[in-house]
């Protein structure tokens, strides 16, 4: 899979036993594959520059294809398994349009998504099953197409006697809620806000492209939470919608890193200007920081029937100390831990998610939450490419 | 399935037992659905027309899937079929971009397809599996994506002791050469250029958009063709490039209707004008009518091991009289009939070709005709949803 910020491919090699909540899920083996420069660049602005739109998006889906199927050969390799012996391939591919909600604005009004990576170009590649095109079986069903992570929490993360959040914070920052001992039907999940997305496009624009994020959280240890500034990015109506409900790249965007440097009188590339320049960007992006952990206390204490007692995080931003740290000062007695500490990689979780998706929906088994997502049904996610 | 021309979806329900070769086919109901004039539109100028592509396609993809599993709720009432009873449904789509060959002026140049009509919102509406996406398998496989009829014709059209050419008049003119006893190595199967595009085109101009095809071919018999017209035509280089080749909408287009009218000194609506408009205009509606039959007829001549002795046409233009008398006339000695007279329904056989994917790719059988696509391996063509 590849997360809304279009940094690369991530491929995780799995071993499945049983389905669903009987399910093992074991890690053999997990590698991220950068994407070529300038197929970044065509996947970020796609929707920007509608030049040719149409025949990028045929030649993209193409591309992106045999680049998830390159992404699986070289997992493979890694974990000595040859791709042909593979069960199936889950492949969410790279989202190019989300909209889950009709939108009066756009023609016909109509929820909808499109990921990029065409599932034959996978499965010519790797002579495997390809399962793909997740979300579209949901919003096909009513449902917004996302959250889909609840079904791996439900499946593998819920216990029995504690109440857990498990939190991604990836571009996007979304959360599944397991009530202690609960089932499926009592999982609510939904896109928290903004996760490293904000934080990411500020450290490109004040390094000026020289880091693409803010590696252990340095930048931001080193800068002061501007409360103003993070009052005014809490007012974020987004935050007080009340859920299911879910975001996407476009709303925390390029556009939101313009109107936030400017607002603090900052430029490209000030991370290398002087003092004053330098302290007020490691400022800003200290507050940015301190904005999506404030975004998901939020989300915990409004929209949730109870307080966690465990918040276990997975995604890039298990990765950033200060990140961790903010968020567990904003959330006294609850447990804050990376989800390494129950036994799922933080980095691998995304990518598992859609080797239980394939692999559960290959035995037919209903794969959406839909308290999670709002679909009118619970159905299999999905479409099989066996060539 | 929908065409080129985006007229509307055409459905056939049909009953089918065996597989390939050893499969029978029969049509228990047929039925075309126009498309709502703003879909049309929109479809038919998603690639002249940039202005938010992305989100059109997205959305239009959802939509054109509803209208889809609309017309299989239709043709199963009239069936007295429980659309959810239906073993699979074969689900073309309508193509809003097929690029057989790469090129080099467009980005990446990659060889890429796509249809649009979400199969995920035919299945929830229909409560069958969906097998779709067929051309983007021959493409991951080194081939052009089409033609696919050619399945169709090798198993079911073939004949033991008779050269056959079956010749599809839809959009674009397209056949499969069936040599007497042969076997699917032996198909050829490609694009002769122009089917009823041209025509219509030319039709939908000069009666300023009054009709959108031509009758009967009643226009055609009022008018004389223009030789030099023909020959200036008849040099279109499509015609002398060697199979397998396959074009699309865009080669006989608006633009070429345009050029053909100025060079004929003809204005729109021409053909309500005053008699020598009038005359001009009938004309030049044959002369597209006699290119279409010159360049099937050049086809035959050109790129087949031997002349056929019997074509079997189907399509809108085995409904055109005039067109099949033309054909008749330039191939002479050759027995030129519409498929009704072997048993499949001129009208329904592009429809039954995608049932009859569906079905035998549900099987787990190759699909594709190597021979006919380029291909480098016979594939399952086809993408399975199963809510």
């Amino acid at each position: 899979m590849s997360g809304t910020s279009v940094d690369g491919i991530d491929a995780a090699l799995c071993r499945i036993d049983g389905h669903a909540r009987e399910a093992t899920v074991d890690l053999l083996a997990f590698r991220t594959t950068p994407y070529p420069a300038e197929i970044r660049q065509d996947l970020l602005h796609l929707y920007d520059d509608q030049t040719a739109a149409v025949q990028r998006m045929s030649s993209l889906n193409m591309v992106v294809g045999g680049l998830f199927g390159d992404a699986v050969l070289a997992i493979c390799a890694e974990g000595g398994v040859a791709s042909g012996d593979l069960r199936v391939i889950g492949s969410h591919g790279q989202t190019v349009w989300h909209q889950p909600h009709p939108d009066p604005a756009l023609p016909y009004s109509t929820r909808s998504t499109i990921q990029s990576g065409a599932p034959a170009a996978i499965a010519a590649r790797t002579s495997a099953p390809v399962m793909a095109d997740f979300r579209l079986a949901d919003i096909a069903v009513g449902g917004q197409g996302a959250p889909l992570a609840p079904y791996f929490d439900w499946a593998l993360q819920g216990d029995a006697s504690k109440h857990r959040v498990i939190l991604n914070l990836g571009g996007i920052g979304n959360l599944t809620w397991l009530p202690a001992g609960g089932d499926a039907g009592d999982v609510i999940a939904f896109d928290t806000g903004p996760g490293n997305m904000l934080i990411d496009g500020l450290v490109v624009a004040l390094t000026g492209g020289a880091a693409q994020y803010d590696a252990d959280g340095a930048i931001a240890a080193a800068g002061y939470v501007d409360r103003g500034l993070l009052g005014h990015l809490m007012e974020d109506p987004y935050l007080t919608a009340r859920p299911p409900k879910s975001t996407g790249r476009e709303y925390y965007s390029a556009r939101e890193v313009e109107l936030i440097m400017a607002n603090a009188d900052l430029r490209p590339g000030d991370l290398g200007g002087d003092d004053g320049a330098r302290q007020r960007a490691a400022s800003v992006i200290a507050t940015a920081t301190a904005f999506t952990a404030e975004s998901v206390a939020h989300a915990l204490r409004t929209h949730l029937p109870a307080m966690p007692d465990q918040v276990i995080v997975n995604g890039g931003g298990a990765r950033n100390p200060t990140l961790m740290r903010m968020l567990a000062e904003a959330l006294p007695g609850v447990e804050v831990m990376p989800s390494d500490a129950t036994g799922i990689d933080a980095d691998a979780k995304e990518a598992m998610l859609f080797a239980l998706l394939a692999h559960d929906g290959l035995a037919g088994l209903p794969t959406n939450i839909p308290s999670a997502t709002g679909a009118s049904r619970a159905v299999t996610l999905g479409s099989l490419t066996r060539l």
